[in-house]
């Protein structure tokens, strides 16, 4: 890239975040689109509902970037003053738009909601801003604020977002999207996702990091999800294609030394990975889950179209349910034990067998906070599972161990170990399938 | 409270959040802990692994409180910078402390692991700092800051802590509790939640505000979270107790003018309340889940000690389970619609006859994101759902309606409708149970 890459920060406004009441996830967002234009975020900042702390944190931010994002204080109370404070920064006293009046107006009309009086507020911008319609109640609008600085006087843009989510993304390519293509901002990063199940971040980094030492142009990070470590792959180019072209042999390199442990690439999770093997084989899959208690289907119908591959299932919690909803000999249960390898098998059959789908998967295990005792006398601490796969032909692979983590933390992992077990025999990987 | 409230910032230092690939969790964690103890938190600000970036941050933040709480940046690597940069912004050179390498060594000695020599960057601390030994690698440390002002000097405290959220949480008390006593934060501030199900934010705020409009004292909030609605009443004493006692009138007034609507107060949410109820009852739930596909289940065994109440149930996804898991007549399906009133009060049914328990819980519904056409021609768009409950003598309590949002909302709210009729039902306010 020639131009030299814009500078952005983002300013959260709501007493809310600082109160510890609501984590600012609208941040991360805005960081990750801004991020794919080449802009450098240098600043989160949030700040509660107060003019003049509003309007310091806009001065400060404003020295030391090309843009300011600032989400929230935007909606029809007292309370809300992203409007007040960056007219104040700007000296550019609050105009009301009778456009905008009637776009607040249409949106109550179309809810079958009467516009209440202090929605009027919400059609008030900064003299000459900018300004679009609103998708939920409230308004953006986007105005320049001159700074002065070691260089000179400089121009800064600031854009005013609803705090509302979804508001904030549908309005975001008009509003913030405009102003980065008056910066400049014509280059493009991409960042490329492995997803990998079954080993550790520290195990991961070994074998990655060396693969990646002598190029300069893809960063690499790691991060440890519950359900896999991303291995993310990050390249800046003239646009999205050249961007994602840098990226491409790294993630080739990543993928051929992973081997069999890389669920897949970008947004392929597990979930749909399994549900897509599976619908090309044209072949269908039933669960049979004790810990998990219904986790593992719910993740899979997650996925729009998961109906397809996914029949249905039991969730076997009680021993009783063991017995009534999968037909476990009660003896099985009492000599194994509830979480043991043989109940696993012979639930992951039951899968299969009592709903005629192709493939059963089943899970038992100790979630915790306790332990469970083994009829032999055992403790099996909290963590202790076991997962299994029937395939079509009948045959059943089981697998298990001890997984670490809180309760959810187990029931989580153990959905995923699963899950990757049918994926590894799928793929041949794994058993005789 | 006589003394003035103390007042915080959180400075978060890493580029993985700038960058988008995190989210700031550990601000929410350290928001609520400082507003239990009565400190007005005013900003939370987040800066990249950059010297210059966290000086410019830390010197602002401090010339606007009374305490900097800086996380992260103090691993044993070269980006690793807050310990040089608190540093040059006290101008207190780094120092290195035997002892907080010998506490740095037992860890890896612990673990069982060597010690590499950059882990020894790690017990540097700005001289004359307090420091604390570390939980994982990264030793806490305090030092303060001379700030110039309007009123004149003043000492502002400045902790670092490590990035990693169960490290911090082990530090917390130690390092940023021992700033507190020293900021004579004594004041306590208690937060209490009713949560209510079935009614909107809007509809519950119409009813609540009123209630409050006189009580300077207790401070509202309102959360519209998927699941619930949560009303939030703060108050401040003198301690907990006392900021208790401040919060209790307004709680007693908000549940009593909600009436049914209100699942519970602090952490009673619906999930616990609903087994809770049956327990107390010495009886047994299991469901019959279509579109939620196990989530409801799930929902409950996420509660510790589910397993006295929840039996299990069956995922009947598609239509051939409804048949085979559910025992329903295909005929009642194809002349209904799978996502119908007859066929949710016949899964309900089966529920709790397929398993022996006393009660039983359905769903059907189209998640989305496209329609489904009922028997009859007409397109049932996505958000139509039906709810059941069967009861222990036999009789079915149905509801249904169109939920708002994307698939993943309407499978969590039909969720949450469900079991709301559970408890409406347990409590009498519906059917005849």
């Amino acid at each position: 890239m020639s131009a030299p890459r814009p500078r952005a920060a983002i300013l959260s406004v709501g007493s809310e975040l600082l109160l510890g009441d609501l984590t600012d996830t609208n941040a991360t967002w805005m960081s990750v689109r801004l991020r794919e234009r080449g802009v450098a975020v240098l600043h989160h900042l949030a700040v509660g509902d107060d003019l003049d702390a509003i309007v310091a944190a806009v001065r400060w931010l404003a020295g030391r970037v090309d843009l300011v994002v600032v989400g929230g204080g935007l909606g029809p109370t007292s309370d809300d003053l992203t409007r007040e404070a960056l007219a104040a920064a700007t000296g550019r006293p609050l105009e009301h738009r009778e456009e905008l009046e009637e776009a607040i107006l249409a949106r109550f009309v179309a809810a079958g909601r009467p516009m209440a009086p202090r929605n009027r507020r919400q059609a008030r911008v900064p003299t000459g801003a900018t300004a679009w319609p609103p998708a939920g109640t409230a308004p953006a609008f986007a105005v320049p604020l001159d700074v002065d600085g070691p260089g000179g006087a400089r121009e800064v843009q600031l854009v005013a977002l609803p705090g509302v989510p979804w508001e904030a993304r549908e309005l975001w390519d008009d509003a913030v999207g405009s102003r980065l293509d008056a910066l400049g901002a014509t280059g493009a990063t991409v960042t490329r996702t492995v997803r990998v199940v079954g080993r550790g971040e520290s195990d991961v980094a070994a074998v990655v990091e060396p693969l990646l030492a002598d190029d300069p142009e893809v960063t690499l990070a790691f991060l440890a999800r519950r359900r896999a470590v991303h291995v993310r792959l990050t390249a800046t180019g003239a646009d999205v294609a050249g961007a994602r072209a840098r990226t491409q042999p790294a993630v080739d390199a990543v993928v051929a030394a992973l081997g069999a442990a890389v669920v897949g690439v970008d947004e392929d999770d597990l979930e749909a990975v399994v549900l897509r093997r599976l619908a090309a084989r044209g072949e269908t899959l039933a669960t049979a889950e004790s810990a998990t208690a219904g986790a593992i289907a719910a993740r899979l119908a997650e996925v729009p179209g998961a109906s397809r591959v996914l029949v249905g299932g039991v969730v076997v919690y009680a021993d009783a349910a063991k017995a009534r909803l999968a037909g476990l000999e009660p003896d099985l249960v009492a000599r194994e034990g509830a979480v043991s390898a043989p109940v696993t098998a012979a639930l992951a059959r039951a899968a299969r067998d009592r709903t005629g789908a192709d493939w059963g998967l089943a899970v038992t295990g100790v979630a915790g906070p306790g332990p469970v005792v083994a009829p032999d006398g055992t403790e099996l601490p909290p963590g202790t599972a076991h997962w299994a796969v029937c395939g079509p032909d009948g045959e059943v692979v089981t697998e298990g161990r001890r997984l670490t983590g809180d309760r959810p933390a187990v029931r989580e992992r153990l959905g995923s170990a699963a899950l990757d077990l049918l994926r590894r025999v799928l793929d041949g990987a794994v058993g005789s399938a």
